[in-house]
This record gives structure tokens, C-alpha cells and sequence, in this order.
């Protein structure tokens, strides 16, 4: 019986390769490496293919590339589908056409398709002109979908029946196929014109009388998606619906593939992620063991708009100099305001936009939202407000200090959760995606906002 | 045939309640009032309970209570389990005892198990007393588990034969059942003693001939989970295997329930709406119309933590206030420092605590990691550190200002690479989630650092 076989076997592949390196670098033992070396292909041969790409992942170059040679040809194509864009990129580049045309034209159109965009376009080429007719249309099927549509996560798999076949008839078709493609968890039955009429599933098909027509028990109320659906929604429909698989169908109503829960499971894993690293300022998933050129590529640009904004925030304090010098403390307390108010403002924001994301917003009650908000910032306001207040007064014994400090603590938070909510409103209205930025906007805000409030104040009533 | 019903059913409706909601506020057209309520009504008994409960999420507290109020008592517990916990609890709070009982004991005992820690204490007594012996040991054990792992998650609607029986007499069983389970892909086969032998998948089933005994063509291989694996790890299963269920075991091999894709998507969508939003420093999911007091609990914990470190950076720089005094120049330009630290430290924390939950970090490269971010770090400070030394230079007109910007930043950055490497490895080697509180840490650290550093320097320097 297998366990989960991951974690334990493979540390202990990776003991091994260490082991090889080991004698790599002593470069004494010929034989005994030999020897390894054959152990560890042995090894590698027995793994999933997911689970050799979650090593790959996690070895520096050189070693990576050591355990890539190890690796039969026959599965090359298999793992690069199952690495990340940065790994897989590194390994593209170091194997040269014909390995790239061999290990790319084991698979299928659809997997094809999601390699193509990292392939140099004559390999691309190479491999469309060996495909059969019917796969090579797939393909360019495949290749010509947007990316975060369904089209382009769909993959040909489907089996279809004939809605006038009897069910003894399909259960044939079944048995003439070695094997029945992953995630089949229902047929897909079409009328004469191939236009899709609804879906039988396989459970369905044992618990009923084999005599009966197709038609007579297809489920003409299934979920059907069209190619150029976002995959967003798609999601959403799996997640819903508790669907395995779905029928895609062009606006003709003809199937022309299939979308499984295993791909929208990916699909959902990456987004995450991206969003993830996106808030950092990453443009996406990094190569850990990158080369420093790559990984700076994937980083500068978010650093160049942070410089911006901060530099902007720091011209509002130099317009403040003067009153700096005469009352030092305000340097020291300013960032106290601008910090907290970024965090509020974060949390703020992180809400909004998640609530947007799953539609949860209604344009009718922006105001009651900006309300709420507003109140919690009220609260927070007056609570942290005086706390540091009072804090400020016990390190300068200055009341009005303390007392401007408060106020200034109160404006700042009323400001992050008006901005809060009404950035990623507004740019959900002008038709962009308000997740992207988020974080550096508020922060932008909030900063030279907080600034102004706290300096401003200052200048008015302490000088 | 079902298109993606979703979005524009769930409009519409949501347009019928605001009409109704208009007929409420004006009292005047009573018969018409009815009429538009037994038409909602209508619209929410077609809709799909996960429907209900998006719209459910989407509306203020009072039109929230109003539409629970339309919907049917046997669909209650259902609705109930789709909500997020903020608006299940809303919702829970305005039902009685008798109600929740009436909506809680409709559920499956692994469903029950999932509502148990929000309803009172009583109700879960009331429910457990009411369920037959079999589904209440079931219930039993599924709150045995701890949240997070296989046990907390599987279901109880496995399929089971035994492996002497034919294939002829596992198709009669099924044929014997209304309708099969969802998610039933495969069937669990077990031995006289109830211990798992291996599944036998539906598809497997139709190809082959029903004369033969299950025990000959069971597949023994299938991957097996244990009610104490970690979630996470089932997850990561599902994923690499493309499994749509499994079966749980426990240490004696009996099988004892069945993990399904399902409940691992949602599963996937919760833990990454929760990373998403700690990074935020919101404890949990938020109700969007919450009222304002318990938004603020859910936010207070991570700004108080914030205020504390923010005061110990206000500390820092009180240490030079006199040399801010002599060049006020340094306190419009020590948040620049402070801020793109903070921003890239971040960076380097993100993709880390990422490459740490992958798997990805062997102990033996944990120094090319950090000599890599180092490299990042040293060409991000050269770059941006003369960028910004030459516009101190031009602001202030004061070359030695420029060269301590300058120096300031590269150093900052370094120790920003180096705390975004180490922190996490530190966290993960004590045994704490290295991702909770990542972001407060790093930029506690760059914040006090980069206004130490800075000040510091100018203090050597230009004083």
C-alpha cells in the first residue's frame, strides 16, 4: 500500500545526491559513483514525476543540472510541465533543440501548449509539423486563447457518446480504450452535429439498465463552459458545484474540450501565490537558487515606485524643516503616525480588495462600507491616539505636544480607511485589477499623508 | 443546458431585494410587498446553496436576516456550511435552539463536525443525542482530530466492498444505492477484517469483466492517508497524484473515512485567504459589514504589536536628536532609507517563507541562499544608493550628505537581505510558522536599523 511517499523518500534522495556531490568534489572514488550515480537513476525512475520536479526545485544549478542528465528522456517533457516558470526556464536553456523537440512531442496538445510560450519559436515549429492532423488543431486551438481563460486551460481528453447510442453500446467504447484518461468522471454525450447535449456520468452508467439510450439518462443540466470564460470563474463554478470535470463548448454549442478539477486546483495554487509575491513587489515566482542579475530583474521594478513614493514623503518633511528645528521631537514621533496608519490602512485595503475579488461588493452600499470603516478607524483613533499621546507628553513633557501627537494619530487613521476603501473602488470601476499595488498605494498615502497631518498640526499649534 | 449560472442570477436577485428593500422603507404597497417576497422566495429555492450563501455575504446585516428568513428551514445547515465564519456567526446568532438543531441534524456527521466549534454547547449535545449509533461515532471521531489535519477534513460516504466479493456483486451494491456519493471515482476495498486492501476505480469497473473477483483487480498501489497527516501534506497529494478521493487509515489499516478533491480546494482557497490576510495582520476572515467592535478586535492584536516596534524605531531616532538638531536635512531623509529597506527585506522574506513551505530549503544551501540575497542586496544598494546619494547632493547641495545617503542605503539593504534569509530559518528550526508576523519582523528590523544606520553614520561623518 503506497503512504504518502513524498517527504521521507524524498530526503532521502537528496541525502543521496549530496552523498554524490560529496564524491564529486573528491573526485576519488571513480567506481563507487558510478555505482551511485546508477542507484540515484534507479531512484529518480521509481519517483512521480511531480515529485522529481519538487527536487529539482530545490537544488542549486549545477546540482540540478546533475540530476537533469539523470533523468530518462521519455519523462523530460512530463516535469517541465510540473516546474515553476524560473526552474523550468533554466533547464530549457540548458538542453538544446532536438532534446527539446523529442521531449516536447511526447505530449499531449494541451500540455504542449502550456510549454510553448518557453520554447524558441523553431522548436515550437518542429513540433506542430510532426503532430497528427487532428492533435496539431488542438493545439493551435490551445495556443490561441488568452491566458486565464478556460480555452487555454482545457485539455482534449473527453470521451463522447452518441445520445442515440444505447448505454450498452458506450460501455464498449469504454472497454476499447486500454485506459480511461485521468478525471473521467463522466462521458460526454453529443447529438448528430457533434453540439453538446449534456453529460453521463460514469456512476450513473453502472447503477443502469444497459439497454436504455443514452439519451434517455444524459444530465442536460450540467455545468457547460465556454472556451473564452475566465478561468476565475471556472474556479468558482469547481469550487461550487463540487465539480471533477466540465464540458467546454464553443458558441455553436459544439464540445471542443474539457476542463478538470486538477487543473483549476493549479490554476488556484498559482494565483495564490502570485498575489502572494505580488504584494511583496515580486513580479513573480523566483528561481531561489536564481542567478543575482535574474532575481534583481524580478525585483526592481516595485523598489523604483517605492523610491518614488518615498521620496515624495520625504519632500512633505523637508517642507516642514523649519519646524523640525525648532522642535526636534517631531522628527522622532513623525514615523510612530505614518507606520501606523500604513498598517491600518493595509488591513483596510486587504479587506476591500479580497471582498471585491469574490464579488461580495455591491456598488449600492459604498457608503455603508466607508461608514464602517470610518467607525473602526474612529475607535482605533481615539484608543491608540491616546495612548501615544500620553507617551509623547511623558518623553518631552509637552502637553500640547501629546496633544497634537493624539489628534494627528486619529486624522491619519481616518485618512487610511477613507483611502482604504475608495482606491481599489475606483480602480475597480476604471476597469483594472485593484489587488495589484494595493499595498504600495495605501502606503503611499499614508505616508506623506501622515507626514503632513502630524507636521502640519504641529506647525499650527505647537510654534 | 446550465450555463455558468452565477453572476447574472445572482444580480438579478440581488436586484429584486433591493427592490424589495424600497417597498420596505416606503410601507406602501403592501399586496405588492407579498407578491415580491414569494417571487425572491422562488428565485432562492432554485439557486444553489453555495449561491445563497455568496449572495448571504454580499448583504448588510438587516437585509442579510431578511433573506435567511426566506430561506428554507431544510436548507439551513447546508447554507450554513458554505458561509465564512464571520457570517455563519452572524446568522448562527440570530436562530434559536430548536432551529439550529432542526438545520444541524439534516447534516452528515463530518458536516456537523464542521459547524460544532459555532454553535452552543447545547445544540451539539442535542444533535449528537438525536443521530443513530453509526453517524454519531462517526461525529465522534471527527472532532477527535486536531484542525489541520486529514482527520478534521474526511468524510464518511466511502463505498466499500470486499475484495472476495465479484465484480458483479460490487456493480449490485452500487445499483442497490439511490444515487452514489459525490466525488465517488473509486471504490475502497477492504479484507474480512475491515482492513483497506487498495480502491478499485468506477472506471476500472465498467472495462472489466464482472465475473472476476474484486480482490484480482484491485489497485494496491493508491495512495493512503492517515487521519493525523497534516492537511497541507494531503493536499500536496492531491495536487502532484491528481486525485479526486482517498482513502484514510488508521494505524491498524482500517479504513475509517475518505479525503475528496473538494474538500482539499476549499481547504487550498482558506489557507491561502488566511496567508493572504495575516500578512495584513487581520486575524481571520472579516463579515465586510461587520459591526464596527468586532472589526476592531480582529485588527487590534497586530496594530498594537506594530505600535510597539514603531515606538522603539521613534526611540532610536530620539537617540540623535542632536544631530538632527545641527542638520535637519537628516529627518527628511531618514524614511527613505527606513522605507526601501523595509520594501526589499520584504522581498527577501516573501520568496523564503514561500521556497520554506514548498520544501524547497535543504540546511546544507543555507549559505548560498544568503550569499545570493547578499549579491541582490549589494547591487539593488549600489544602484539605488548612488541614485539617491545624487539627489541628497542636489537637494542639500552637501557631497558628504550624498555619500552617507549613499553608504546608508547599501548597508541597509544588506541587513535587510540578511534578516529576510535568517529570520525565517531561525522560526522554521524553533518549530514556528515561519510565515506568521514575517512582514511585522523584518520591517521592525529595517526600520529601526535602517534609521540607526543612517543617523549613525551621519553622526561619524558630517557632525
Amino acid at each position: 500500500m503506497g503512504e504518502l511517499p513524498t517527504r521521507l523518500e524524498v530526503e532521502d534522495l537528496q541525502r543521496n545526491l549530496q552523498q554524490v556531490q560529496d564524491l564529486l568534489r573528491r573526485q576519488k572514488l571513480v567506481e563507487g559513483l558510478a555505482g551511485r550515480l546508477a542507484e540515484l537513476r534507479a531512484k529518480l525512475e521509481r519517483l512521480h514525476s511531480a515529485d522529481i520536479a519538487s527536487i529539482l526545485e530545490s537544488l542549486p544549478l549545477e546540482e540540478r543540472l546533475a540530476v537533469w542528465g539523470l533523468v530518462g528522456a521519455e519523462r523530460e517533457g512530463e516535469i517541465l510541465l510540473e516546474l515553476s516558470d524560473a526552474v523550468r526556464e533554466s533547464l530549457i536553456a540548458s538542453m538544446d533543440s532536438q532534446e527539446l523537440v523529442a521531449a516536447t512531442g511526447a505530449l499531449e496538445a494541451d500540455q504542449i501548449a502550456d510549454l510553448a510560450p518557453d520554447l524558441p519559436a523553431q522548436v515550437v515549429q518542429d513540433v506542430i509539423r510532426a503532430l497528427p492532423q487532428e492533435e496539431r488543431e488542438q493545439l493551435r486551438a490551445a495556443l490561441s486563447y488568452r491566458e486565464g481563460t478556460v480555452g487555454a486551460l482545457m485539455d482534449f481528453d473527453q470521451i463522447i457518446v452518441r445520445e442515440d447510442a444505447t448505454l450498452e453500446a458506450a460501455t464498449r467504447t469504454l472497454r476499447g480504450l486500454d485506459e480511461l484518461p485521468a478525471h473521467t468522471d463522466q462521458l460526454f454525450v453529443v447529438d448528430r452535429e457533434g453540439r453538446l447535449r449534456g453529460t453521463l456520468p460514469l456512476a450513473r452508467l453502472i447503477v443502469t439498465d444497459l439497454e436504455r439510450a443514452v439519451g434517455e439518462v444524459v444530465l442536460s443540466e450540467s455545468v457547460t463552459l465556454h472556451p473564452e470564460d475566465l478561468a476565475e470563474d471556472a474556479a468558482k463554478a469547481f469550487e461550487r458545484y463540487n465539480l471533477v470535470s466540465a464540458p467546454v463548448a464553443d458558441h455553436f454549442g459544439r464540445l471542443v474540450g474539457r476542463l478538470t478539477v486538477n487543473t483549476v486546483m493549479d490554476y488556484i495554487r498559482q494565483r495564490s501565490a502570485e498575489a502572494q509575491l505580488a504584494e511583496s513587489g515580486l513580479r513573480e515566482e523566483e528561481d531561489i537558487f536564481a542567478p543575482v542579475l535574474n532575481s534583481f530583474k524580478n525585483r526592481w521594478t516595485w523598489l523604483a515606485i517605492n523610491l518614488v513614493t518615498a521620496f515624495i514623503a520625504s519632500r512633505v518633511i523637508g517642507a516642514f524643516e523649519g519646524s523640525i528645528e525648532k522642535l526636534v521631537a517631531l522628527a522622532a514621533l513623525m514615523p510612530i503616525v505614518a507606520g501606523i496608519g500604513g498598517n491600518s490602512g493595509n488591513q483596510t485595503i486587504t479587506m476591500i480588495v479580497r471582498a471585491l475579488a469574490l464579488g461580495q461588493i455591491q456598488a449600492s452600499y459604498w457608503l455603508k462600507l466607508i461608514g464602517k470603516e470610518l467607525g473602526v478607524a474612529t475607535l482605533n483613533g481615539v484608543l491608540w491616539g491616546t495612548l501615544l499621546g500620553v507617551a509623547a507628553f511623558l518623553l518631552y513633557g509637552n502637553v500640547a505636544l501629546g496633544g497634537v501627537m493624539a489628534l494627528a494619530m486619529l486624522l491619519t487613521l481616518l485618512l487610511a480607511a477613507a483611502m482604504g476603501v475608495t482606491i481599489p473602488l475606483i480602480r475597480a470601476r476604471l476597469g483594472r485589477d485593484p489587488a495589484v499595488g494595493a499595498s504600495v498605494l495605501i502606503t503611499a498615502c499614508t505616508d506623506s499623508g501622515g507626514f503632513f497631518i502630524f507636521l502640519g498640526l504641529a506647525t499650527l499649534f505647537l510654534l
